[in-house]
C-alpha cells in the first residue's frame, strides 16, 4: 500500500480519497474509518460505500469504544444539543483529541502495510473551534508519530487552506461532483447529501456548493 | 485532580505513582491503566491493587480493543515467542505506538478532570529498542497533545535518565521497596514480583535490584 486515507464518509475525506486514488491508483490506497460512538454511526455505512465505489485496495472500520470513557460531548451522546454554548470557543460537537487518535491509529496501520502517506480532510479554513484541525497541530503530530514509530510517514492535508467552494471545484475537476453531492454524509444530524441544512456542517457545505455553482454559471456565460 | 499516572502495574509506573502521591496527595491523583490485548492481562489486576494500596482518588481501566486490528506483536499474541529476531533492532514485544496512545488518552482524560500533569515510567536508560520511550518522542508528543487539546498538560518522566538501580534506591527512599518487590508485575511471562528471571524485563529489574542492594550493603558497613 502507498497511502492510507482517514475516511469518515463526509465531503472532505471522500474528496481526499479521490485525490489519493488519482495519485497512487486505487489498488495502492487503503482507507480507515473510526467508529467512536458518534450519534451518526450511519457515517460508517457511507464510508464503506465510498470504499467500494472507488475500488480501493483495503478498507478497515475500527471501533474506538474507549473514547466515551474518557470524555463527553454532543456527537457521542443521544441527548445533548448541538450548539456553541455562551462563553465557549468550541461547539458541543468537539470530540477532544479525535484527529490525534485517528492519525496515530492510521500511522500504526500504515507502518504495518508499508505505506508512507496518510491523507486527512482537515481544514483550517472552515476552522470551527476544533484545535486538532490546525496546521500547527498536524505538523507537531507528524513529528511525534515519526518518533513514536521510528518510521517515516507524511500527513497529507490537501484542504488545509482551501475554502469549501474550492473543494467543490476540485470535486468537479476530479469528476466526482455528483458522488460528493449524493453519496457522502456531512450533516451532524445524520441526513445524507445536502443534509438537514441547519447544522453548522450543512451550512458550511451548502454555502460552498452554492458559491462554486454560482461562479461556474457566471464563468460559463 | 492534579495528576494522572499511566499505571501498568509494573515497577516503573508503580514508583511513578508513589512520586505523584508524595507531590500532590493521594486524593488528587488519578491513574489510568490500558488493557490492549496483552498476554498478561494480569497486569490490570496488579494496577487495581496498587491503586487501592496508594488510596488514590480515581482509577480507570480502559480497554483498547482496536489495537489488535492495527498491528501484530508478541505481547498481544499467545503463540509468538518473545525474542529479538536476527537483523531486527526491536524485540518482538514492541507494540507500535503504544506510549503515544497511552499518553494521548491520558491527556484527554486529564483535560476532563482538570489535571495538568501526566506521569509515565518510561526510561531511555533501559532503552530496549522502543522508540516511544525516548525523551525526543516525549517532548514531541507533549507539544502535539497541547495543540490537539488546546490545553496545557505536562508529561512528567521521573525515570527518563535513571538507572534501574537508582530507581530501586528511590523506591527505598519512598518507603515502598517491599511494595515494588512483591506487588508489581514487570515480567513478560506474567510472573509477579521477581518474575521468571529470564525475560529481558526480569533481567533488567533484577540486575538493578542486586546492584542497589549490594551498594546499600557496602554503604552500611
Amino acid at each position: 500500500m502507498k497511502a492510507i486515507v482517514v475516511l469518515s464518509g463526509g465531503q472532505d475525506s471522500a474528496t481526499a480519497l479521490a485525490l489519493a486514488v488519482r495519485k497512487y491508483g486505487a489498488a495502492e490506497v487503503a482507507a480507515i474509518t473510526f467508529a467512536y460512538g458518534q450519534r451518526h454511526s450511519l457515517e460508517t455505512k457511507f464510508a464503506r460505500a465510498l470504499a467500494r465505489r472507488f475500488r480501493i485496495g483495503r478498507h478497515k472500520v475500527v471501533k474506538l469504544d474507549f473514547y466515551r470513557h474518557l470524555t463527553s460531548n454532543a456527537l457521542m451522546s443521544k441527548d445533548a444539543a448541538i450548539e456553541v454554548k455562551k462563553g465557549e470557543k468550541c461547539p458541543t460537537t468537539v470530540v477532544e483529541g479525535r484527529n490525534a487518535f485517528f492519525l496515530l491509529a492510521a500511522a500504526v496501520w500504515a507502518k504495518e502495510l508499508g505505506a508512507h502517506a496518510i491523507y486527512t480532510g482537515v481544514s483550517e479554513t472552515d476552522f470551527s473551534g476544533y484545535p486538532d484541525c490546525r496546521e500547527a497541530f498536524i505538523k507537531a503530530q507528524q513529528k511525534a508519530i515519526r518518533l513514536a514509530l521510528d518510521y517515516k510517514v507524511s500527513i497529507v492535508t490537501p484542504f488545509m487552506h482551501m475554502t469549501k467552494a474550492e473543494e467543490w471545484a476540485l470535486a468537479d475537476e476530479l469528476g466526482i461532483f455528483d458522488v460528493i453531492d449524493n453519496e457522502t454524509l456531512t450533516c451532524y444530524n445524520g441526513v445524507p447529501g445536502r443534509g438537514c441544512g441547519k447544522c453548522p456542517a450543512c451550512r458550511l457545505r451548502n454555502a460552498g456548493r452554492e458559491e462554486y455553482l454560482s461562479r461556474k454559471a457566471k464563468g460559463a456565460k
